[in-house]
């Protein structure tokens, strides 16, 4: 508990959540770093593919990066059009679930939270790329250093950060500005030096040429780079957050995200090109990125080269930090629908959506570890989910626009169905390119996903169904139950179970199991009148009956369960309480010394039938009940939660209690 | 159920135990495996000590295996006076706990538990080192096969193996006679040879002397050739299952049993002395055992080399198996004195003690995990326990002799206090000399055993203390319990738990723990009183109270705790009933969805303090019950555990049921 209380902060009170609403400038850092940070990693996934062509690879980068900046295009002039549409917030499950339906809709959430998912461990592993290549010491501790970074903004998650996206603000400008800053630069070194700029720190010489250009290896190209596209839906998602007119302060966001990241990958293909910089073998010793490369030959490596590489690195973190934001959301929508537990709808001790930012934490890790840590093999899984989710959300946006009508529908209609063309053709080329090299797990894990969502939702359907809606008691035919009491000897601990099962019925059993060996010593037959019968005679109740079943096979379970089964068979119409005496074990090197009411409990729930009832009666060893009530105030913070239950039972007034 | 039925054949009713008497010839594999196994590891174990003497360890072989003999010779003498004495067995651990007082009784058993845990690693290892010998493909998968026939020894022996000691006869004459005969034709050679025979496969070359014999060396090989002595005690155990005249018989095993092993062992330390033969690095490539070179030398690679290899494979094998015999009876001893769980004397399905058994193969499994399946390693561990027990047997003895007095009792007294002086020098010699070996880890464990087995004992004498002796129920001041039930909705679940509660008590709180956010939806105040309280009065019961307990921090456990906690306090003399309505999950990926109410039973039983009682009212989803009630008849076997079960409640007369 002191340890939780130190990682995460002390609970929060409901009433402790205070909304803030932000502008331009800080939306960027905000909603931003996501669609940002993939600059630093979609042209290097490029130019990985390009690799085989050696030094040919050059002069493709630029006609692939204008392919892809021309689908940013089209993609952010279509998001422009959900956000007037949607001002509460028009993410792509709701904006797909309410214009094409609720399998769509799911698919849209399958696709979402893949591709979050994937953009934590893909950020992660980049931010850790951008600094082994400063660094090229920590390349062998790559796994495990993504795995800190993980634990980290799990943590840093679970104690809510609603304030920090103020502190994105710094390293997220820093990287734009030392970006821009390194390609501008780089831009007037080449135009000076008429095209064949001279690098301050050579880049490794590219590869040999294996192979030539050919169509597939270029929309293969095309298709790694389109994850750097990935993250653009962010504001989409978030026009609530905004200061009101909201929906302007939403589109200017987007157009200058969607410009900045146009103007740097533009940028990195013109420099890249002039200094003839290519991607190296990622996870190979020499491995150095291609922001590395680009930032020592522009600038060498100076205080600058480190600055830039730290911007890079903070921001891909961060990014990673944007999928903390937004997955539990998504989570939460679906709970509220009842495709996920509602434990993911419920806001934990910060107010968050813990169990959405752990469940992320934890399949992002088992990602991580699965692919060793290396971004270039999780990519080909990263644009499918992204893409989908994309088209989802612009084809529901014309099928909104053809429903509402009005003024300016029919412009947004075109803009929106010029980015779903945009994005299916795109998403058909990831899908058939990437086929092999890991996109086919996307396509099927989708779809499991929502068969997955779908199952939960049938599950809760036929609970809610079969729970029924609240109806008055009925009382009618109310019998008090048989109590069962399992014994071996009268001691103290049984002793407290009949009492107890005295003081619940008129009709008590208590039965003993016994092995052929065991009879000489603990038969009560002979002691049951002595001992029982007469006292409770004496006290004017019902006399407990003793039943004793021999055992043939040395088992308790099976005699006593069949015993239960055939007196449920007798008194179809009463309840059968097995009442369990337990002596309870406070420490766990006792659980070794016995565990038989633990197993008995649990196959009386799970095999029992509706009408057996199970009633455990704790019996404590006096020290440790002594020791108990000494620790148990701080045990459950009596100090905090207890303040209100305690005065709760005070008022007395049936149906009422103070709230 | 299925698989445990094919693996460990059907139950047995406790009369279908048969007791079998037998005789020498019969008991020799029987109680002897043990003993003449180490006929083939002790001698190895002593030249591999002198492995640093290289050519000049020949000739120490001999005064060393003369020593041995000699205590052989003392300690078989000293346990034939035994057995007259303790004629229904007499155990190390009877005969000191008898002799000596409780504590040497209990280093007793704890050392005889470490030899027997040993015993099976060193056997079971011993034995696949002898396969690797004659096959080196094997060497490196020593660990798994070690484990492999350890799983396969555990699953024999649940099945419980009493008549297969007389499979053991043909591996175990086949031992000794193939082995005499190697021996018998290896001395033949060397007389004719004039000590020098020619070998027909050359055993590999002794390594470089590398040291000078020295005292401390000397010692140190006759420590660990003394393993050749473990297992002579077996028949002082069994002396009851011998046939009449039982202690005449059991002498004349124990004086076989003796002979034979000397006669082994100094026939292997004349022949090896001969042959030039000396022991190979353990683990490493080339080695090959002392028994196999010898055969190898002697008689060559030919079918009878095989034959010998595969004797030598199973009683060492087999010898692992005296363990599983005799480990779960010293447990069961120390279970009936209370030093372990009752567990340990209870029989098993197949009559077998099965808790025993599988604890001997969890820890021997964990060892020969730990030393990675190699003998040598193991042997230093080994012979303290041995020893421990000898000594402290035969200084029983000793102490008996001199209460009992009578005729003979002189003598006998000397036999054992030569015995004890025997094997207490010899103990000494192991403990100092393998100490920094390993052995200092058997001196650690043993009284570590033998404080567990105190704690233990101290536990129960404790509990029974509090729990009392069996007495007349005092029934006074029997109050109906409080009945509190936890509810959110007031569905079918709940209906059915307040029912239950309705059918128990006349005092029923139903709780709801409703944060903020919860108030507006869930909130029953308002409709209790038609819903509950109308329908309560119409059945002319009380009515049952509604507490909403606000939960600020989102939490149900705290707040309903702390309600718990209060109500216990306004009602010291009452006990409090906790009501769990609970949904019961009855596949396994349903308990993702939901598991609250089994951290609340959880919480509240470790918590929750004497007056407080959980009663656990199961709702099952409708399909899983048909389902259940369909499968239910397998699952408990109810054709054969369950017959007597279904007659018992049909008598009804109080007090007397079937039996």
């Amino acid at each position: 508990m002191r340890l939780l209380e130190l990682l995460l902060g002390r609970p929060l009170r409901s009433d402790e959540e205070s909304v803030q609403r932000i502008g331009v400038l800080t939306a960027i850092p905000v909603l931003g770093l996501d669609a940002l940070g993939s600059a630093s990693y979609g042209p290097e996934a490029a130019m990985t593919v390009l690799l085989p062509l050696g030094g040919a690879a050059t002069i493709w980068v630029r006609p692939i990066t204008l392919a892809i900046v021309g689908v940013l295009t089209v993609v952010a002039l279509s998001y422009a059009q959900t956000l007037p549409a949607y001002p509460n917030g028009g993410g792509s499950f709701t904006v797909a679930k309410e214009n094409l339906g609720r399998t769509p809709g799911l698919l849209a959430a399958a696709a979402l939270c893949t591709d979050y998912v994937l953009n934590v461990a893909v950020g992660i592993s980049a931010g850790i790329g951008a600094i082994s290549s400063a660094e090229p010491r920590l390349l062998p501790y790559t796994l495990p250093l993504c795995l800190g970074v993980l634990a980290l903004l799990m943590i840093v998650n679970l104690r809510g950060v609603r304030e920090s996206g103020l502190a994105f603000l710094v390293p997220t400008y820093l990287f734009v500005a030392s970006l821009l800053f390194t390609l501008a630069l780089g831009v007037w070194k080449t135009v000076v030096a008429h095209g064949h700029p001279t690098p301050v720190v050579p880049p490794p010489h590219l590869p040999p040429t294996v192979a030539a250009a050919s169509l597939w290896l270029l929309l293969r190209a095309f298709a790694s780079g389109c994850t750097a596209l990935t993250g653009v839906e962010a504001v989409s998602n978030a026009v609530p957050i905004f200061r009101e007119p909201r929906v302007h302060r939403a589109r200017r966001t987007l157009a200058a995200l969607a410009v900045i990241l146009a103007v740097l990958l533009l940028g990195i293909s013109v420099v890249s090109q002039a200094y003839g910089i290519g991607a190296t073998e990622p996870g190979k010793p020499g491995y150095q990125s291609v922001i590395s490369q680009i930032v020592g030959a522009v600038a060498g490596r100076g205080w600058f080269y480190f600055l830039t590489m730290g911007a890079v690195f903070s921001v891909l973190t961060l990014s990673a930090n944007t999928s903390f934001a937004d997955f539990p959301r998504v989570c939460r929508l679906l709970a509220l629908d009842e495709y996920l537990p509602p434990a993911f709808a419920h806001r934990g001790r910060r107010l968050v959506y813990s169990r959405g930012i752990i469940s992320l934490a934890a399949i992002a890790g088992a990602l991580l570890i699965a692919f060793g840590g290396i971004t270039d093999r999780l990519i080909p899984l990263f644009a499918v989910g992204a893409f989908l989710a994309f088209t989802l959300s612009q084809l529901g946006m014309v099928m909104h626009w053809r429903r509402t009508g009005g003024p300016g529908a029919r412009r947004s209609l075109w803009m929106n169905a010029a980015g779903a063309s945009a994005t299916t053709v795109t998403l058909g080329v990831i899908v058939v390119s990437k086929f092999t090299e890991g996109a086919w797990l996307t396509v099927i894990v989708v779809p499991l996903l929502v068969l997955g969502f779908t199952y939960i939702r049938r599950y809760y359907d036929r609970l809610w169904g079969e729970l029924g809606a609240p109806s008055p008691l009925d009382l009618s035919h109310l019998a008090r139950p048989i109590v069962v009491v399992p014994l071996l000897r009268l001691d103290r601990v049984a002793r407290k179970g009949l009492r107890l099962a005295l003081s619940l019925t008129d009709d008590v059993r208590a039965v003993q199991v016994l092995t052929e060996e065991m009879m000489v010593e603990y038969d009560l037959r002979n002691r049951w009148p002595d001992l029982v019968e007469r006292p409770a005679r004496a006290a004017g109740l019902p006399v407990p009956q003793l039943v004793v079943i021999p055992s043939e096979y040395r088992e308790f379970f099976g005699p006593f369960l069949g015993y239960l089964r055939g007196l449920a068979a007798l008194e179809p119409e009463r309840s059968i309480a097995v009442l369990v005496p337990e002596l309870v074990r406070r420490r766990w090197y006792q659980f070794f010394l016995e565990s038989r009411t633990t197993i008995l409990k649990a196959l009386l729930l799970l095999e029992g039938g509706p009408q057996i009832v199970v009633i455990d009666c704790p019996w404590y060893l006096r020290d440790e009940l002594d020791e108990k009530l000494v620790t148990r105030p701080p045990r459950f913070r009596i100090g905090r939660a207890g303040r209100a239950a305690r005065a709760a039972p005070a008022s007395r007034s049936p149906g009422r209690a103070p709230s």
